[in-house]
């Protein structure tokens, strides 16, 4: 498994400046928010969307260093507290291979914590001289996330989904937040209204190849891969394009139609939900679509961004659509 | 009972234009997450943190209601997000006689609901021209609360409390956030900071006493007048400052002290347990603590603010050391 810091070392300097950052904005006087806060920089994390942000200043003619820390760390803590919530209502136990909040602290304590760290978010870019549209992103995207979930929610454990749904449901997760990173990056770097949404456009693109891989790894990776056991999503009744695909397409599809819909599905019934999504063409469809966003990445990275910066994007791109992370 | 708008008359007109704000501001393309605003907005509340910011916007010069209105919301907002997730924590069915939302909708969708309204806190200030003070002391308020609650969990069912062990507690829960409503009313009224901190110290002052009235209320009063059955405190495991003296005092306060560390308190301990308050001098210590504070309320009061308005804080104060409510 190749690290972030790998893909991105063409910004390995500010990452590293992040982790210190992320460390001081998570202290506290009170001691258990301050434990809470090391657990959580401790237990890793890819550190995706801040270095999709800081990827994006970096390539703009007005970076600045010290300006620009604060939002990667706002970024990445809304993103952590976004996690801590998400497993309070999962019940999630592990994250990472390491406990998760609720795990160790109860509920309770998880969701004061996620609150804390949004809270803490907002606290980092005020005074730090970001124009207002910041925050106003900063906002928008706390509120796609949880509108996202909640619309996800909403459709657990059925079967009446379709490619459209699917991608709309994957960009209010996953793929807005890492477009308005590379937009952020771009607005603090100073660039063109026109640069910022190329920016947008190359993050959008990267964040829906982003989420497709990984809905992909839980149909065929094995736990110690990827952390957490296979199969995962369809036991909590989310359907990915694979199985959407399978739906559509299987000769099977009437017994995986019965088993997805089941809130009670056995590890059995989980794993031969897997069996048959792997013999349809559920996987290649999806790695198809996941290899057409990349592409489209490359296609809408704004012209102005060359040299050193683009190599950095489409390396980063091309990461991002063949990882086993 | 009587309503904040009757109290808060010199603000009338700006309170009627925050109600049609605050359904605005929830308004929402996600069904799920209309229906919950619309069910929070009509619920009601008292009003009382924008009511006081916007005594304090209105008493300065630079008032200016369309710009002061959405800071009201948002600080309404933070309030509303909070008790969605307390609700959540204290698995609390009602409030204010109104199902709660995780009662309506579930941990899960409550928990999201809450994360939505913050953010939408911070979305309704940003584009509005504030200082970047405003986003400083919402975040920082946003804190306060959850290290507040964090910090109370971890005294809940112990009878080690003081006067002022008790006093920071509800500081952090209560009055921090009323003084940075009165605070931010002077930052945008345009208030010299001496104003701004002597506005800041009035809301501290009326804070304390309205959260000391709270406690005692909850002791003092009869489920039909306060919306939820008295002792709810202490089942609870929150030792009040009536709790706390009764524990100095009272010659039952060995018996009292086994209750109030029971984690499995029956209905009839309860009720023991405030007879024993009821008898002891904890009642009149707490109201006279009350009292003094709504008399600091009027001393720290800014000699700046004059006229009706100093007649309006005189009367906000006034009304919340005899509230019943």
């Amino acid at each position: 498994m190749r690290e972030t810091k790998d893909i991105f070392y063409w910004i390995a300097p500010e990452l590293a400046v992040l982790e210190k950052t992320l460390c001081e904005a998570l202290a506290s006087p009170v001691p258990l928010i301050a434990e809470m806060g090391m657990h959580l920089v401790r237990s890793g994390g890819k550190r995706l969307r801040p270095a999709l942000y800081l990827l994006a200043a970096k390539s703009c003619e007005g970076f600045d260093e010290k300006k620009a820390l604060p939002l990667a760390a706002a970024i990445e803590l809304i993103h952590m507290a976004s996690l801590v919530h998400d497993d309070v209502i999962d019940h999630a136990s592990t994250r990472r291979g390491a406990a998760t909040a609720n795990a160790k602290w109860g509920n309770q304590i998880a969701v004061l914590a996620g609150d804390h760290i949004f809270a803490q978010a907002f606290l980092l870019v005020s005074g730090k001289g970001y124009t207002e549209a910041v925050g106003d992103r900063m906002a928008s995207l706390v509120q796609g996330l949880c509108a996202g979930e909640i619309l996800q929610d909403s459709s657990l454990y059925t079967a009446e989904h379709d490619l459209e749904e699917y991608e709309r449901r994957i960009a209010m997760k996953t793929a807005d937040f890492l477009a308005t990173c590379c937009e952020l990056g771009g607005i603090v770097g100073g660039a063109s209204p026109e640069v910022c949404e190329g920016l947008k456009a190359y993050g959008k693109a990267v964040g829906m190849a982003f989420q497709i891989t990984d809905d992909l790894l839980d149909v065929t990776g094995d736990e110690e891969r990827i952390g957490k056991p296979a199969g995962n999503d369809i036991r909590q009744g989310v359907v990915t394009l694979p199985f959407i695909r399978a739906l559509e397409t299987s000769p099977d599809r009437e017994e995986l139609c019965r088993i997805v819909t089941n809130q009670d599905m056995s590890d059995e019934m989980v794993a031969r939900a897997i069996e048959i999504v792997r013999a349809s063409d559920g996987i290649d469809v999806a790695r198809a679509r996941a290899e057409a966003y990349i592409a489209e990445a490359g296609r809408v990275l704004p012209e102005a961004v060359g040299g050193e910066a683009r190599e950095a994007f489409l390396r980063a791109a091309a990461y991002i659509g063949k990882r086993d992370f």
